[in-house]
């Protein structure tokens, strides 16, 4: 096929994944063009210094510092800057033109996303991010377009490869988290400051996204309740080995019958869940739908060729519509939903006590989860390795978290226990 | 939203799936039309006999047995009836009015994919066939669509439940294949005659519709090589299990330098590869992709619900395009590829034989491998189970299956060897 229109890209951004967007809007033009219908002509790279950040091997004229123009001329804009600002900007501004956004950036579009759609719906534009959730898994468009006829009731995501690098290391090596964290960043898993993956952001901006596709409604990071990873000992996931579990943060987005909640936290899951074999720095996606049952869809989360696999498949998309004349399909309408406080959410939990070694014990805690209606799936007892009392580690039913965190404390302040070690909650059962 | 228009939507077949799209077209008409821009009404369901086959469910006047009326007056048509005939008249019946269709029919899809697809175009018309390929699992767009900026370089399949219940069982409890059929039979996994299933056909057909998709070209089901598992016997099994491997049917779609192949096997992979955990009647299909890497997607392969959804998703990306009032977006055209004869393939064998246990044996088998130019990766002897030689295997490297034959048949007229007892090949390495 002999593509008969051209289209105008401007990439913003020169980092990892824009370096191999350009590298495959170079090379790959004849097959783009074929599966577009329109040739795809890279038209410029907008960066903020061009000494500094031009990668050498792409050609030196297509380095620009004055995005603004670049963006005035183009019929696609690929965003790869990250950030809120200037990625924002430079975005309206396309689509206000009406030319088609593609961009990777979550943190904006978690942000955002609600009024950066809006605005490419009311000018005609498209706007894109498959890339900003899970880096390579197509898992946006198969949540917005091919279980469109379906309903999604819950999403469990591994949407962060640091933490699932370093829960994975400490699992199969009983390393503790700081050893392990001082590992990912000499192997370049983990960024010199690494609170965005470990305090569990990254995977709450991804959250937020998966959720307003699901559930056809927009949800922002800020309404994610986070928890990271800092707090996960080497004992918890040698306990959790123990008793068949292994534990991995999740981003979950959960459509029950009193509203939605969205959350991430670090989760036991059993070993025997198709999550729990999501090893090192790779992600995945599960999903569960009324029709469709249970789905999973698995691959790498980040690093410069996947993600830029994701936004080339995001730009050919783009391209067949520009090169068809198409009009745009109606996205799905905003739903209003009930977005639950986090304490009315469901879930169990799993309780590690230290307890003194004494009679009556066991009685005197099972009867505060009884008085707060939290019964007990299984409790299981060993020496504490200082020799000074014993090991208790309970696992519940599910239950409300409010009433859960209510007996953690009540059971916490009781004379026969030294301290609350660890309280994580279980998914997947 | 309320939707402005109006699709008319014709139900061809009201079995298993059928009597599921029926329900949710129904049940779940205003977040259809909240999706998809416009109403979707159901005209009516065509049966051959509307006294056996119409679902007590569902209202009696909507089944008719004029199917051609029906399509004459629809905007949408599902076609789930199966095979060739009258499937394939009444698709094509659609297509020419211009109506869209929508069909899970793997059979005439992989007969006469191209043909239909042609006349889609020709029409303006839309043919979507997700659920006709790992029935949930939506893998046809994230292929055509999500991959489109990537080059896929293979894809490696569990795309029938049957023979994957059977496998994982034989895996699971040691027991033969026979006995396993009956099992799976009882139980309903495997129908009364299995031919399609165990003989590879059902796996040969969705090969064919994925390498279609993956390399924008045009393979069909009888250019597809294809061995089913009635061969596979509890002992390969077990030996398999022993050397750290599981055995799965596999319908693999690889694009090499010299060409594409297609082809259907009892294949053996590793334990650590994702597809190795892919337990039951589940499905799942392995994709690997010059940018993306490895990505892999998992969930319910067959099963009224499942496929209803899959059927659904497509319906309602018809929908939008049609309430949009867009044009079509282009497919990928067609490309001309080399499709390479089954002997030109590269694989490793894993060779089982009973050979006399006698010095000198091994190398006068090695000698031959040599003499052959095939490299052996691993070999390993055990005593035989009836006490008379030994068993040996030997797992290959890669090399070209024409040559790995001709070894094995030389191999099998020596002296020193008994028998061959079994030849399997391994993927995923």
């Amino acid at each position: 096929m002999t593509a008969e229109k051209s289209l105008k890209v401007a990439l913003l951004g020169c980092g990892t994944v824009g370096a191999q967007v350009a590298r495959i809007l170079l090379e790959d033009a004849a097959a783009l063009a074929d599966r577009s219908g329109a040739a795809l002509e890279l038209t410029g790279i907008a960066v903020r210094n061009t000494a500094s950040e031009r990668d050498v091997q792409l050609p030196a004229e297509l380095f620009t510092t004055d995005a603004n123009s670049l963006i005035d001329q183009a019929d696609v804009v690929i965003e790869l800057l990250g950030g809120l600002h200037p990625a924002g900007d430079y975005i309206a501004r396309a689509l206000k033109r009406g030319a088609s956004v593609i961009t990777g950036n979550k943190a904006l579009i978690a942000a955002q996303g609600a009024q950066l759609n809006q605005l490419a719906a009311e000018h005609g534009a498209q706007l894109r991010y498959e890339a900003a959730v899970a880096g390579a898994i197509p898992i946006l468009r198969p949540i917005a377009d091919s279980l469109a006829g379906d309903h999604i009731t819950k999403v469990m995501g591994i949407v962060n490869g640091t933490t699932n690098f370093i829960l994975d290391a400490m699992d199969s090596t009983g390393a503790a988290f700081d050893d392990v964290l001082a590992q990912a960043q000499a192997l370049g898993y983990a960024e010199a400051d690494p609170t965005a993956d470990v305090g569990g952001h990254d995977a709450a901006a991804k959250a937020a996204i998966l959720a307003s596709l699901a559930f056809h409604t927009t949800v922002s990071s800020d309404q994610v309740h986070t928890e990271g990873i800092t707090e996960v000992s080497a004992q918890d996931v040698a306990a959790a080995a123990e008793a068949g579990y292994v534990i991995k943060l999740l981003a979950i987005a959960e459509h029950a019958e009193a509203g939605v909640s969205v959350r991430v936290y670090p989760s036991l899951i059993k070993r025997s869940h198709p999550l729990a074999s999501v090893r090192g720095a790779f992600n995945a996606v599960f999903v569960e739908a009324e029709n469709a049952g249970d789905l999973m869809f698995y691959g790498a989360g980040a690093g410069g060729n996947p993600t830029a696999s994701a936004v080339m498949g995001d730009v050919v998309a783009v391209a067949r519509q520009l090169a068809a004349g198409a009009g745009l399909p109606n996205g799905s309408a905003d739903q209003p939903v009930n977005l639950l406080d986090f304490e009315q959410i469901t879930t169990s939990y799993w309780i590690g006590l230290s307890v003194k070694d004494q009679p009556g014990v066991l009685a005197s805690i099972a009867a505060v989860f009884g008085e707060h209606g939290v019964s007990i799936e299984s409790m299981s007892q060993h020496s504490d390795a200082d020799g000074e009392g014993s090991a208790l580690r309970i696992l519940t039913h599910r239950g409300a978290e409010a009433a859960l965190r209510t007996t953690v404390d009540a059971v916490a302040a009781l004379d026969a226990v030294h301290s609350v070690t660890s309280v994580m909650r279980v998914e997947g059962n």
